[in-house]
């Protein structure tokens, strides 16, 4: 039996586990799950879910970052972002990395470091949906790309814009690889709960002011078509994580931008997946 | 006692085994050993070099890709590279990666994936000086810098310059992210045989002929200084390497271009470090 909404977490007992979430009545998001099934084993490969239910202290970033290989990003994958940021529909992909360090739980504070409190600090979030990687795929097509999805979850992609676009010398890589920098969660969810993951609402809000509110359908390439595309040549392996792009409502989109401020809260959801609910604490 | 040259290499026994390189006579390269002193438990912690000689039957990427968490790669950090590509001296580093995926053996064949195959193939190499990461960095000084090295090794950054640039939507990583476009070895030399990472020859040949001839004297920033510089605010982990750019005379900088053909043999070689050799096969 596969998982519905695989949690990471500490419990009670001061460890960590894996288990299933379970779920409060009249919610699908397993960020207000008090307990899960624990789960044993490996869970790319033999896992098994036992009906042993432990409570939810602290739910963590679903995957440690030791156990994901390479962290893959989507940029200006939106039709109305593209246009917000006044850049051409890209032909292909447009890709760059984070180093899986910057990963993040779903509820911890973002840490700003020094090197990021410049020029005003423009500090900028991008709400994501987010392609866990089951198992190795190389050459895949697009009609089996999904076999190779564990299950989707929630992501921010976090930005310092100043480093990222002016002191980048073009590679956006500078502004966005610090610790702490890509939270996700609450859960990754089954591949079996999201029929298509290129129709989910996906949403920001930056201390409860709404700045995206879009749908996956508007991305210019879906799930299928970027796991296909990413694998020709390469090996994709377990573990590996695809930021998918992020919908129009970007602070650095508004006039005057909109940066992200100390003590500010970013919250994220995308439908049927959950919310990650981040503070930014300046260093 | 601390390794000198440490490879990983396939024995007799078709095991996989860490050694500390035996030199020949007159070589300073693990290239040309034939066979190495046997090394037991984790090259980051705890290791003990014992005095067991183990035959060499095939040199491996001295880290396996599994074992490596980031690659980064430094771009443009030659000043003679920046100007025959005719771009600025950067300010700040200009960082991107690769997966770890694309790591490969020093003396295996490269593989051009189909897709790679395009545009008549205006495949490309880069010789490059590498640093190994040996233990967690974060927020380092450049006087510091040094000693979270674990060794050098040769890499040669590989390149299919349509998907890098003209696809790239301003990012290099399509071009660069290919299984084994990233050959690494032959061995990961210790820092107290390197006194200074930035006084050592660097070259390429192409078939015989020489390409790169330059010096990591001419690097923009110095290995310590980007050791420090993406430690701010970033862990760097054990394991994680650090392409530290290359110097004129790639293909791409030849009038007209001389772009790599299948069959070609590429060798790169960086002075008292070693020498890696690989032949490019088109898939």
């Amino acid at each position: 039996m596969s998982f519905k909404r695989l949690v990471r977490f500490i419990s009670e007992d001061k460890q960590i586990y894996f288990g299933d979430a379970i779920l409060p009545t009249n919610s699908s998001d397993a960020r207000s799950s008090t307990e899960a099934y624990k789960i044993t084993g490996d869970i790319f490969s033999n896992y098994s879910i036992t009906s042993e239910k432990l409570p939810i202290k602290k739910l963590l970033s679903p995957l440690d970052s030791n156990r994901v290989g390479t962290v893959r990003m989507i940029g200006m994958n939106y039709r109305k972002h593209a246009e917000e940021i006044n850049l051409p529909i890209p032909k292909w992909p447009c890709l760059f990395y984070k180093p899986s360090t910057a990963l993040h739980h779903p509820n911890d504070d973002v840490i700003v470091p020094k090197i990021a409190q410049i020029d005003g600090a423009k500090i900028d979030y991008e709400a994501e949906l987010v392609v866990v990687i089951g198992k190795q795929a190389k050459d895949v097509s697009e009609g089996n790309a999904l076999d190779y999805v564990l299950g989707y979850t929630t992501g921010n992609d976090l930005s310092q814009r100043t480093w990222q676009v002016e002191r980048g010398s073009t590679q956006f890589s500078l502004g966005k690889m610090f610790d702490t920098w890509a939270p996700i969660g609450p859960a990754i969810v089954s591949p079996s709960l999201i029929p298509d993951p290129n129709n989910l609402h996906i949403s920001s809000k930056v201390n409860d002011e709404i700045r995206q509110d879009s749908n996956t359908l508007d991305a210019i390439f879906s799930v299928r078509e970027l796991i296909s595309f990413l694998s020709q040549g390469t090996t994709l392996q377990p573990g590996d994580l695809i930021f998918t792009g992020t919908p129009q409502g970007v602070g650095n989109g508004f006039k005057p931008p909109k940066w992200v401020k100390n003590k500010d809260i970013i919250e994220i959801e995308v439908e049927n997946i959950g919310t990650i609910k981040n503070r930014f604490q300046f260093d």
